[in-house]
């Protein structure tokens, strides 16, 4: 397959990477031709930038990887969008990560698919209207939860507590999660409807917001399970 | 080391496999010897029943793996408690475990240290009062994570979504902020101050708790990063 890739970014880089050892590659950066002469464009640029890239180029197909941008408004264009945060250094486990494809003719899916089998990760048909819904579970399950992250280190630094003595919980919770589903997972004092726990963490805890949300959420958990 | 362990569940079977092969074992279910000639006697039994085994027990040395549980108030006693949520098929991974270590006297330390060290794991000397405040902070890390993972399934749930697309950035999320530290690990539409992005997403959340909560949390999250 005849692929080109504009963008020289972090995603840009590990897709040339993954694609390079089968495909007929053409990469390009800032400066790209406006025909280009391959099965499939893909623009892998900043979401600002995306817009703008896609219609500068002329080529049969153009599909673009930034999750938070609608697919383009043209004739035969799509998404695809891997769901993953990448990262320079750090190799990527392909087979991991899930695609999410969407293009404007059904007859262009196949192309989708076959780049996803090439690079050897999984992949999901996902209209732009979903892709938003998703999104918004995206942010609960990775910013969230990482700003819990940020508060909890936050709690242990005002006590002098070593943090790293929760990497293991911390690393263990996806994986028991997705082994158990999250429902049958869930542990903890507000599971068991533990109050004297809860009051007891609450005196402990200096950080107000960090308090409100550890009710609020303790709170949201008793509900949930009827307790 | 001669060491005794009081419990067959979980924990107990884990400790007795992992000290199996250095140590002079005796291994005890509910029906274990008033007397006890060990180094150390590790009762790992479930909370409510762990101070009334130490009491029953009379052995040089009896420490317990509760980690709810204050220290027992006896002339010779500790606390030796894995912070992790073992599960019975589940291979232990040993050196990424702490172990939370405390004993009523200093000279007894080196024993724990010593079986911490023969089980391949971290120690943390943590007092009972400490460990309370770490507790706070594991129910945020563990707990309350796995609730939003709870919440953001329901939301995929309710519009038909595969929630499997999320799996690699949840299994991802821990490792990035203990790499980077959390607060450098924070992404997502709060911490851009992008509010169109937080507003569509709340228009899509139909739980109203979950709606809830996402607004508290992305308030927090900017308000944090001074947005």
């Amino acid at each position: 397959m005849k692929v080109a890739i504009i963008g020289k970014g972090n995603l840009g880089s590990h897709l040339h990477n993954a694609l390079q050892p089968t495909c007929d590659m053409q990469w390009y950066g800032r400066e790209f031709p406006t025909t280009i002469d391959a099965d499939i464009v893909i623009v892998s640029v900043s979401d600002d930038a995306t817009l703008k890239v896609i219609s500068d180029v002329h080529a049969p197909f153009v599909v673009h990887t930034a999750g938070a941008v609608a697919m383009a408004n043209l004739e035969r264009t799509g998404v695809f969008y891997p769901l993953f945060s990448f990262t320079k250094e750090a190799v990527v486990q392909w087979k991991d990560i899930p695609f999410l494809l969407e293009c404007s003719r059904e007859e262009d899916m196949p192309v989708l698919e076959e780049i996803t089998r090439l690079i050897g990760a999984r992949a999901f048909h996902i209209t732009s209207e979903q892709r938003t819904k998703l999104h918004a579970a995206a942010v609960m399950v990775n910013n969230f939860t990482n700003h819990l992250y940020t508060l909890a280190k936050e709690h242990c630094q005002h006590y002098d507590l070593p943090f790293e003595v929760l990497h293991a919980i911390m690393r263990q919770g996806p994986d028991k999660a997705i082994a158990l589903g999250p429902k049958t997972a869930q542990t903890g004092p507000a599971r068991r409807g533990d109050d004297r726990t809860i009051k007891h963490h609450l005196e402990q805890i200096q950080d107000p917001t960090t308090k409100a949300l550890y009710e609020l959420l303790s709170e949201n958990i008793k509900k949930r399970y009827e307790l």
